[in-house]
């Protein structure tokens, strides 16, 4: 197939260096020459160029831009565009970005590789990255089947584990077991920081070891993403955010009236109802 | 010196091998005779014994009890003492403690060596294990200087980063880098699993990875030690709980009013409040 992908960066390189791997002919497009020229030099794809233009002739395009470039990038592209290829997007929140970007263009199909590193850009892409990481394919009522099922075969060739659901089945899920983490390691970065007897201050630092770093260390990520997360999934995040503030209402209740058998209830379960979110039921 | 250790768990156990290699006759008691008979294979030790009054001779104590033991472990000591040896404990939380077993003793120092490892017991033990941990010596106005500046060239030897501070200090930083992380990672686990809508409970599952795994783990750890955390540190730990309680409301509002910059503008603070907790500044 000839295939597009807007946007090389880290998803959006990777795929092509794994696209081109299993035989796809890939079509670059980023803002930037000097990128285009990165994405040539380490083959992650076979043309590049900074118009959209290039993509006119393409079968399946990936918009692997920031997610709040998806559908204006996809305005963009339209006019481009002489037949109806399949576009779909690698945005992190789908409910948003499928409504919008289905109104635009009928071929549409949601899509969410969920892998990453720490690192950004176009040097950062690397083969495999999406191996055994969740694929997600969002189609709603309106999605072609065929289209879906194409992207299927392309997402499981990367080697993913393809799950399709809903937009919005999506997005509650991401926010629970992604959006929310952020901002309860966020509050817990920021409220140790507010204590203010220095002295305590300075050997909590101190003393802080592989507990503070782990429950820490989504908190202390990009803050741009952050951001990007809260506006996108406000709705779905905000559920997540009463639940569990519910639950932290409950667990001091426990420690206030010491009600030490409920606490280790709870405390019990907690240790048993983490297991299939990292356990060894789990396929990646 | 000749050193006694009361509980051949992996603190104690620990302490025996290390002490006894820097060239201390070691004096080990366990209630169990099974686990004197292990430490004395295991050379964690050169005497071992079920009865306190093995002790009646040693130049200091180290009770290495659980937290619940310490303080009447010592009472059932001081019939044995014929001589002002000094007495310490291991205990993660400090104020109770102190107070009670200086009350009982006049020559003790709290002390809280901050190492461990996932496995418990005599078989645990390990040679190092203190090293380059900090080791936190809790005096009081009480405490006699000297015997404390022994407890402190002990906890030197072992390789440790030796800090001193008041009971008070101890218990409000480990509330905060240490017991505070526990209740906030168990509200998660126990918020995610209350979720009614069971695809979205089990896409979550599916989806989770080092996010969700990292903010979880203390969360899902031994519940009894949670349980003790609460209840000897409660005063401390309910002050962590409110301060992270007013923070997480302030991000939530930030949330559903969008105030997009106040959460962008917390999100960088907090990555870079997290650097002296977790970054090169630190000697561990």
């Amino acid at each position: 197939m000839k295939v597009g992908i807007i946007g090389l960066g880290l998803i959006g390189g990777s795929l092509g260096l794994d696209l081109r791997n299993c035989g796809h002919i890939i079509y670059g497009v980023s803002r930037k020459e000097s990128t285009c020229n990165r994405a040539l030099k380490k083959e992650v794809v076979d043309y590049a160029d900074i118009n959209l233009k290039s993509l006119s002739t393409v079968d399946i395009i990936f918009i692997c831009t920031p997610i709040g470039l998806i559908s204006q990038t996809l305005k963009q592209l339209i006019p481009h565009l002489s037949k109806e290829v399949i576009i779909t997007d690698v945005g992190s929140v789908k409910t948003c970005i499928v409504k919008e970007c289905e109104s635009l263009w009928t071929n549409f199909v949601g899509g969410h590789p969920m892998a990453g590193t720490a690192e950004q850009g176009i040097e950062a892409a690397q083969k495999n990255l999406f191996k055994n990481a969740p694929y997600v394919i969002t189609p709603t009522e309106k999605t072609p089947e065929n289209s879906m099922k194409i992207l299927e075969e392309l997402a499981q060739s990367l080697g993913s584990l393809v799950y399709t659901c809903s937009p919005e089945i999506h997005d509650q899920s991401v926010a629970w077991i992604s959006h929310l983490p952020v901002m309860i390691s966020a509050s817990l970065i920021a409220a140790c920081s507010e204590e203010k007897d220095k002295s305590i201050l300075k050997l909590a630092q101190q003393l802080a070891s592989s507990g503070f770093r782990d429950t820490s260390r989504v908190g202390g990520g990009n803050p741009e993403l952050g951001v990007m997360m809260a506006q996108y999934n406000k709705t779905a995040l905000l559920h997540t955010l009463q639940g569990y503030s519910q639950q932290l209402d409950e667990i001091t209740e426990y420690i206030k009236t010491e009600q030490w058998d409920s606490l280790q209830k709870l405390l019990m379960i907690t240790q048993q109802e983490r297991s299939p979110f990292i356990g060894i039921e789990k396929n990646s």
